[in-house]
């Protein structure tokens, strides 16, 4: 190593603290994240941010992460460890000498299936086995809980249960509703579960382009998108050093890690998109399996019958490698290798356990594009598709818009549900309006939201840079916070079990006036406090009964509790309520004030 | 004038120049936004930025906005001017020498009603008159239109016209359904309309509390947010210089003000909630009417017997007007003084034609508190109130809520519609989760899209500093621009039938890759521009046919390009599809792909 590696974000959150649950069924230990407050019991929280805010342990990437999961693969005795395909200078694109990223320094040989076995969540699940995967996600998802908090909401079919079982984990993979990306040569992985009765998550997207990012960059990036709260990362690199990058991202993520394995296919062969053939594709496949990629985002669903019903699009084919692939189709006049090799594509992914993320090619890319033909009927190729996955044993989940307007995002929700067997859905946004390029944060979160709400399992985030340039950091941060707030809105809207609990720890704290414990409940402490600091930065106000927005004589909150003070003190206030029904002399009917109605 | 006033945000926002549309039955000129394209024709849009984007034209805000409406008012014959109420010291927090805010300039005797005459627009709807104000705001609302663009929405009992008409106006006006805020003595207005029927509108609050912002600071906010589209300004100003700072903002406002006319009662009770009177507030109502401010918060459906009702809430009562009033009310063991005497406020209201802003005393201030029994309780008390307010001839909006998760919204909007009998319903928010202070613009924005979609009339916006401190100019802007979006978002989904050309241009400017083109339609050009520029910075990179996200090679629309070029070239895309269809050598049936389903 002759580069100089900066440093990573590390460092627990504030008033954080990692706690670890052990598992009953295997030797697990899960972590949380306790937040710490001045006025109530601590509130544990669910903690994507792995071992970056842990005050125990250091971390230094070029050891990468603590190997979680290696005693439980050798533990199951279905896998081999092998000598691996090798890798080739058209794999980094050929970079050389100080442009080439370092190789990690860490060799490992990579595990597979043996033959003829299934190494799958899914067909563990089906076998009525319970994993200490499953078991892990079980105690993630019910964040400390020991019973269910309040919850009122409105489900469209979901059934969220008082709290997660590792045998209610397993019966909803082996139905096909939850998957947990976990492939066998990610053993830095703490698992985590995507499904409709969970809580909903997100996903940050990463990568370097052709206009650069470096690996140092990268790996800094996941583990910034991971702090704020992201449950699985993307890396969308193209460009040179692909999968040099990869293997120091996987190495240091503790979320699955998904790729679009036809960007570094496409790579392979310089870009022309005609000249891809379904060996280089099945050989780059191997490639990032080896490595441990979590899920590949495969664009299968596109056929080559679809693609004139673009043709009237007001933004034609949006999604990259959709285009690809359509490209490819129309040069050929062939159908697209992926659809025929999908049986093919599928064992690779069962000897690996790399979960499907079945692309939307023809997702819109406008409010005029939704809900039309193509998106459609590329859905309904996607349900076909899952159906010959789950006969392989692999696990599935489907990708969806995009743009859509508010009163077309339902029915996405209910076709996919329909034609995709419940299979968890995973959106980008969707972007509500066209019309406001440097806030599609936002109209995507009021489309997250929802979407999330009608069952969408996953929210691929969007950042204030979509459409316009490559995220930097802030922007990876907004659009995190951004989705996680719209993810925690649908889990309220759902009737999660323990959603509202921080909802209301946060409102507590700031009737109370409690400054500290409000912000450090909130998504982004730091930019609350700063916030606050900007008009009231005294030590002293963290503690004052009123904030700059109105002053101590304006605060409802300060009346609020004068308010209380007053009536307890005098009566209790239901008796009060009681005497005012009467109707006391203090009571004027309605009918006395001003004139008769109309 | 001793001051140097700084000055105001000027000039046309990029690419556009105002236009005017002239009236048929009035003597009007209604100013709309052009913007030029260099793809395709121009696009016109609504403007309520008044003239400070007009070239022509100076400002100076020591002299005032021109006087837009005076010759209407005298037209109609049923005004007269007087001498105006004496302005005290206490209207100014008894603020002297370099402390006080200087008179405006340019002093106004203020108009009333004549004797026994009612000047509100819907006691002109109601006559059958189609007022000015009525054909300005029609032509407004057609935002240049000659006829319904595509429309696809759903509008839930909305009756959305193809094009509107003077008669539709005067006719949802005299059916309370709208309202027109446009008190007489505010004769800078350029009027806008309010309700379920019409594009769905946003407002921006602005105002100086005890930690203080000069007048100029003040003005500009006010210019600030209506240049980036807020349809209304609420001037919640607190502690000294009140009444001259409003005096400044109306003088230069084309928007309407809204005022809480409560927050300078209490000023001149020195703070004290229980030494409030009714004598006091009239005398402010009156005050404020003599300046123009057009809509009147009013909190009078907050009555004593509902107090009770909060005190089990977790955030109690949030509204600061709502718990001035309880507090009130307890102190004294006596109904509401708002309540009793809301008669008499309607007289005042009406003679000046002030339009009410119910005002929800009781709305929730956090999730575990929403749609209780204490907020539907006022709410249809408030019903009561629009019917005693539409008996004395006023104009009525309803204020509603605040935080709200997601399957609770739409409960407030059919609540509303039913017990307040169609009136306009004003939200602020709501706010879909309480865990993100310093994101609430976005948490909000996802309710206030689905309300906005669901019927309501106004949306109040809400900051990023939202429950942490005073907006500055760049929360402002922001604030305005994620309501923007939202209530456009609301518009796309309702089928407001010119909605969706603003979205399908810039979609068609993104696919055609007009950079600029894309960035002018947007709703804020200037940060669009600068996001993209920070990766690309360069002039020609303009006319890219990619950009940094994804680079040349990887570019879906450069490819979807290629595609239906090279599509076009080969045979006519809709000839191939029905090869396609017909199953040629290419067409591989589903049957022959991987194995059997299950």
């Amino acid at each position: 190593m002759n580069r100089t590696i900066p440093p990573i974000t590390t460092g627990p959150l504030s008033a954080s603290r990692k706690i670890h649950v052990p598992g009953t069924l295997h030797p697990i230990r899960v972590p949380l994240r306790e937040i710490s407050l001045t006025g109530e019991a601590p509130l544990t929280v669910y903690d994507s941010s792995g071992p970056y805010t842990d005050c125990a342990g250091t971390i230094d990437i070029s050891q990468g992460l603590r190997d979680v999961r290696g005693s439980w693969l050798q533990d199951r005795g279905d896998v081999e460890s092998y000598s691996g395909r090798e890798v080739t200078a058209a794999d980094n694109g050929f970079a050389e000498g100080k442009r080439l990223t370092p190789v990690f320094p860490v060799p490992r040989d990579p595990l597979r299936a043996r033959e003829g076995r299934a190494v799958t969540q899914l067909a563990y699940a089906r076998a009525g086995i319970i994993t200490p995967e499953m078991e892990y996600v079980a105690i993630r998802e019910n964040e400390g809980r020991k019973a269910a908090y309040s919850r009122d909401g409105e489900a469209f079919g979901a059934g969220l249960p008082a709290l997660v079982t590792p045998e209610f984990v397993r019966s909803e993979i082996a139905a096909g509703r939850a998957i947990i990306p976990a492939n066998i040569n990610h053993r830095e992985l703490e698992p985590m579960i995507i499904g409709r009765n969970f809580l909903v998550k997100i996903n940050a997207n990463i990568g370097n382009s052709a206009v650069t990012s470096s690996m140092e960059e990268e790996v800094e990036k996941m583990v910034w998108a991971i702090r704020w709260g992201a449950d699985t990362v993307m890396d969308l690199s193209t460009g040179r050093n692909i999968h040099n990058i990869r293997d120091w991202i996987l190495r240091n993520a503790p979320v699955p890690i998904g790729t679009v394995p036809l960007y570094q296919a496409l790579e392979k062969v310089g870009g022309i998109a005609e000249n891809l053939t379904w060996e280089i594709y099945r050989d780059t496949l191997i490639e990032q399996a080896e490595q441990g990629v979590d899920y590949f985002t495969i664009h299968a669903g596109l056929r080559l019958h679809m693609i004139p019903m673009t043709a009237r699009r007001v933004t034609g084919i949006v999604s990259r490698g959709g285009s690809i692939m359509a490209k490819w189709c129309l040069h050929h006049h062939r159908e697209s290798f992926l659809y025929e090799h999908f049986a093919e594509i599928c064992d690779i992914a069962r000897a690996y356990d790399v979960s499907f993320s079945l692309g939307d090619g023809l997702r819109p890319g406008s409010i005029a594009d939704a809900n039309d033909e193509a998106q459609f009927a590329e859905l309904r190729t996607l349900g076909e598709l899952t159906k010959i996955a789950w006969a392989k044993d692999c696990q599935v989940m489907i990708e969806g818009p995009g743009h859509v307007p508010m009163h077309k995002i339902k029915a996405n929700m209910d076709e996919q549900l329909k034609h995709c067997h419940e299979a968890p859905f995973y959106t980008l946004g969707p972007l509500t309006t066209d019309i406001a390029p440097g806030y599609d944060h936002i109209t995507s979160a009021i489309g997250a939201a929802m979407i999330g709400w009608f069952g969408t399992a996953m929210l691929c985030y969007v950042t204030p840079k979509e459409h316009l340039g490559l995220p930097d950091r802030n922007d990876v941060k907004t659009g995190v916070i951004t989705y996680k707030l719209a993810a925690h809105a649908a889990d309220l809207a759902k009737g999660h079990p323990g959603a509202q609990a921080r909802d209301d720890a946060l409102s507590r704290a700031r009737f109370d006036f409690r400054w500290e414990d409000q912000f450090n409940l909130g998504l982004d402490p730091e930019t609350a406090r700063a916030m606050h600091d900007e008009t009231l930065p005294k030590e002293a106000h963290k503690l004052a009964h009123f904030c700059s927005m109105c002053g101590p004589k304006f605060c409802s909150m300060k009346i609020s509790h004068d308010i209380r003070a007053v009536s307890q003190k005098a009566e209790g206030m239901e008796q009060m309520a009681a005497k005012f029904r009467e109707g006391g002399e203090l009571y004027v009917p309605a009918g006395h004030i001003g004139e008769p109605a109309e």
